[in-house]
This record gives C-alpha cells, sequence and structure tokens, in this order.
C-alpha cells in the first residue's frame, strides 16, 4: 500500500475550515480515482510536549505509488488540490510514500 | 481508533538510520503496551513538488488517545522514546490524534 498524508496548519478560521472541509472537501476527494481508504484526524492534534500547530491530518490510501501519481494527473486528483487552495489558509504539506506494517 | 505519526527528517547518515531503525528500534517499539499496528513508509519520501526532506514515517495505531497517552507514560514508551535519541539525527517531530474514516 501507499498513502498520501496531508498536514494542514493551523486556519484562520478553524471553525469554517472545518465546516468546509467535511461539508465540501471530503466529497470531492472521495472522487479520486484509485482512493482505496481516507481517513482525517477528529479533534486536537498532540505532541509529546503539548498542542501542535497542525490542524488537520488526512491520511489517503492507494494500492502504491504509481497509483498516487496517477491520482494527481487525474481530473479528479486536479479538482482536489485546486479545492485546497480555498480553504487550507493556514498551509498544507502533503507527503506520499509506499508503507508497510512492521 | 488513534494514531502516532512520527516524521523523521532526514538524518546525517541516512543508511545507519535505516540499519539501526529496522534492527534495533522496531523490536523496542513494537513492546510498547496497547500497540494494536505498527506501519512504515519505504523508500523515498514524495511531495507534490518533487523529493521531501522526511526520511522516514511511522504510524503507531492506539485504540484511542488515552492508549497512546499510557503508552508515553509506560516503561516500554520511554525506552522507546529513549531510543529515538540514539539514530534520530536529523530531528523528529511526532503527532497523536484520534482519527476516523470519512
Amino acid at each position: 500500500m501507499a498513502k498520501l498524508v496531508v498536514l494542514y496548519k493551523r486556519p484562520k478560521d478553524p471553525k469554517a475550515f472545518d465546516a468546509y472541509y467535511f461539508s465540501t472537501h471530503v466529497p470531492i476527494a472521495k472522487k479520486i480515482p484509485g482512493l482505496r481508504r481516507y481517513d482525517v484526524s477528529r479533534g486536537s492534534i498532540a505532541t509529546p510536549t503539548g498542542p501542535s500547530d497542525m490542524h488537520l491530518v488526512a491520511t489517503l490510501h492507494f494500492d502504491n505509488m504509481a497509483a498516487i501519481q496517477a491520482a494527481f494527473a487525474s481530473p479528479e486528483g486536479k479538482a482536489t488540490a485546486a479545492d485546497v487552495d480555498k480553504f487550507a489558509t493556514g498551509g498544507v504539506d502533503m507527503l506520499f510514500f509506499d508503507d508497510a506494517d512492521v
């Protein structure tokens, strides 16, 4: 399996972010071809030393790295990326990688 | 479910890091009480614009946030944290949060 981890930093308006994320962004992202599973953090993000400056962490699961590359290149992936710009007012990092249990 | 995501930045010696991580650190971390699943990135970490400065991403799965707090407080959790200091020469970020499918 491969994962796309999306790390959203604290936005200007967290309540507006959450409302938009779950009502509008999730339905757009769920159309991405090859998406096998999609899970999202709920509530605050902690670190060992206290609260984090991250607001939300989303993990999108695909079969492999090629499927993630194909997802980014698809019309649905491009629509999802364009939508991120509408609400990710605190910035966002995306990391993707092959992944296996140890 | 709740997740502990461990983001290791590029270490000084990536090959030595990988050898130590899989042969020594994983067996120590797998003893953490309450750990349900443990998966680790394989190969390089990408971003939409090219390679990332992250070297390895580990995800440790627990039943809930209380289980993660208990894990950190346990002798096995403390041993794991102390071991991280031995090889994470590029720095490390840890994030933990409740998580659910969308």
